[in-house]
């Protein structure tokens, strides 16, 4: 680590291989660049313009162009109208440029074969990543993001510190461009990267080799643990086709920590790992859970999974007679009654109250999806679901899980937050529906 | 954790049992106390007065042993001359502390038979030793420190923040001490707790609740890994007998990441994992590793694992026809030499060069142990090898690791770091004895 950078310290590349080099301008790629030329490597570069910034995004693709040109490489371009395909997606503006960006490198790797696409991101970037999913809230998989290699990514640089590429650039008297927007739209990371992760750093000496070195270790504890559990998986599995997996219920209660391994084993399938509480704690009643795109059954002795196809997800009906669902850790009872203002304080989260006479029934419940728009209690203004969630600081876990009733092609509620404002109840009201929230482990 | 802290919050105890107050008298112990009382729970409280802050800890013992008798609770107080003690022990004045406390403790908890030792520790305390671990170096398990129960230690305060236990005080009025040298003597420790933390905290909102299920998450894969690995142990282990072992290469190899398998399952026995590598490449050459305790062979298909006896532990014996030998990761190679001033370079690290007229065969090679001494090149006095590593700032493992040579009852050199001022080359040196120091990869 305390060496100089330089074209010899990619040897995860290969002479006889063809690479897509993403390539912003900015230190990081323009460093990237240099290296890559100087080792004689096969590449084109690729450049996105996102029109976010005016001029200064049209300055940044024509600096790419020119420094391509001069290295007689290829570079392909592109404009977005970023804004625009944003406004539609209900998604943030970095996420939806990710999106646009990994898309087309993609599209350009598969049309022009380049073996792998390479991206500039170094260790204070991982690093970053480490603390911003720490803030987030995760498990053991979000703390060892951004690997040298993964699927048709590449990250040559990742092993090196940024100080280790502005020595290069400086020494090579390359010239780059700062983008402005860096300094300013990823609050959370900006004030890691200028203020708090220099802080730490400043607490012992070698903080970041350190922090390179924990990563990797809890990297390979992920991949040990992945490896074991499939294997631990199988083994407790009865029966598995198709979408439809059962757990032998006696074996797992043989395990030494059943609980933890069940909730590992759920997480590594794609379900939320919390429900394992209440799947080995209902007896053979029969429950239903609903998680994302999976049913689960706890029935005696047995789980059983059951994939969804999307047509399935679609919903969860409630009758007018349903009285009581399971969904994910949470349980929601149902019931009709005559209005009288006096007798139940609805707060919104626990227990939500409509007006019974505008419902439609069968109602459907289902995942939130991107698109999703309703009308929160109290306003006039339709607002989407995710800008709702977002303003109210939910965390990306309790997002990710939140579920819509719906009447007919109305969100009723987002269930457990806020009812939509056509759905109250009124001074025509005469019954009203009432939807109480439950966490399994109250 | 919006909720009040009160007696009903500590359902991890139980009023049959018995039970052992740590009471120092500061905020934390203080609440402690108070809550026990309140929800009347029978306990002894146990004071240390380390003699360490003068009149300051005199008075605590005072104001600790006041409250109890107020109270009508049996406290045991006893004097430590912590500095006298930590005199002679080569380690630091808290770990010192900590380790009399807590021997002092499990002796009472024995004698008058308790069923545990209660501590005060909360939430922010975990937090902090969260990122202290985190900014020395670590794996999964450092992550997951300060669980609510371990052995015959409970922290029945440890889901609650600091703030928590701040309002419980000021609610019931109680008064506490304030220990001056917790602002003072861990700088690591209050750097992050009057700091960083906040900072990190100040990012979002409900950052220790996430803190705390993000550690809870890593505890949870950490206790099914641990499982996972010990049952995968048994699986490729040929023969477990006594303190050996044999683990069968070919099934290692079918694993899908058996570096990574091999590493965990080593790390979980003790052993140093990073040897894991340098194991599966050597092929069948009969190469002989040693680790802490352990002595590793690489035979063919065969790992074969020894644990060494404190007796056998004793050392590694190096004979004047030794050339090669492999310790952990690294090959130390031996070479006597005609002294020639000119020709090789000492660099303290990679290559150490002592006088050979003044060693006595065969030397030795052992670990480092409390207690060790040597005069490092360049000085006169005697300085401990624990002192001279953390002036050095050698991280935890490192440190751990470090291996030292002995001729006779004198340690020569400490491998790798600093030869001993006494066998340094000088002009009455005839013939050199060169070591050189390799890591495994390079």
């Amino acid at each position: 680590m305390n060496k100089e950078l330089s074209y010899t310290d990619l040897n995860i590349l290969d002479k006889s291989k063809s690479y897509l080099l993403a390539f912003s301008g900015g230190l990081d790629s323009v460093v990237l660049f240099h290296i890559l030329i100087e080792g004689g490597y096969k590449f084109s570069a690729v450049h996105c313009n996102f029109t976010l910034r005016g001029k200064e995004s049209d300055d940044d693709e024509f600096f790419v162009k020119h420094i391509c040109k001069s290295a007689g490489i290829r570079c392909f371009t592109k404009r977005f109208d970023t804004a625009k395909i944003n406004s539609k997606s209900g998604k943030s503006i970095q996420e939806t440029a990710r999106e646009l960006r990994y898309k087309w490198f993609e599209e350009l790797r598969k049309k022009y074969k380049f073996d792998s696409i390479l991206t500039a991101h170094h260790l204070n970037d991982k690093i970053e990543t480490f603390f911003i999913n720490l803030i987030r809230g995760t498990g053991l998989k979000g703390l060892t993001g951004m690997p040298k290699h993964r699927d048709n990514i590449i990250r040559p640089m990742i092993d090196f510190k940024r100080s280790d590429l502005l020595a290069y650039a400086k020494k090579n008297k390359l010239e780059w461009r700062e983008d402005s927007s860096n300094a300013k739209s990823d609050y959370l990371r900006n004030k890691l990267r200028i203020k708090i992760i220099p802080e730490l750093a400043a607490l012992r000496e070698g903080f970041e080799g350190r922090m390179k070195s924990n990563i990797e270790n809890l990297h390979s504890s992920e991949l040990v643990l992945e490896d074991l559990l499939k294997e631990k998986l199988s083994q407790i599995t009865l029966e598995s086709k198709g979408g439809r997996r059962v757990i032998d219920m006696i074996r797992l209660r043989d395990e030494k920590h059943p609980e933890e391994l069940l909730a590992a084993i759920m997480h590594s399938i794609g379900i939320q790992a919390n429900l394992a509480k209440s799947l080995l704690e209902h007896d053979g009643s029969g429950k239903l859970f609903y998680s994302g795109k999976f049913r689960l059954l706890r029935d005696r002795n047995k789980i059983i999974i059951e994939k969804q196809s999307d047509g399935k997800l679609s919903g969860i009906k409630v009758k007018k007679v349903t009285r009581e669902i399971s969904l994910g850790s949470q349980s929601l009872r149902f019931e009709f009654k005559e209005w009288n203002r006096t007798k139940i304080k609805a707060d919104d989260s626990k227990i939500q109250i409509l007006d019974a006479g505008r419902l439609k029934f069968p109602l459907l419940i289902r995942p939130w999806q991107a698109g999703d728009a309703f009308v929160p209690l109290g306003m006039k203004q339709k607002k989407k679901v995710s800008d709702y969630l977002t303003d109210k600081k939910i965390d990306l876990f309790c997002k990710e899980n939140c579920h819509l009733l719906l009447s007919g092609r109305d969100i009723v509620c987002i269930l457990g937050h806020r009812i939509d404002d056509r759905y109250k109840v009124s001074d025509h009201t005469k019954t009203t529906y009432i939807i109480r929230l439950q966490n399994g482990n109250e």
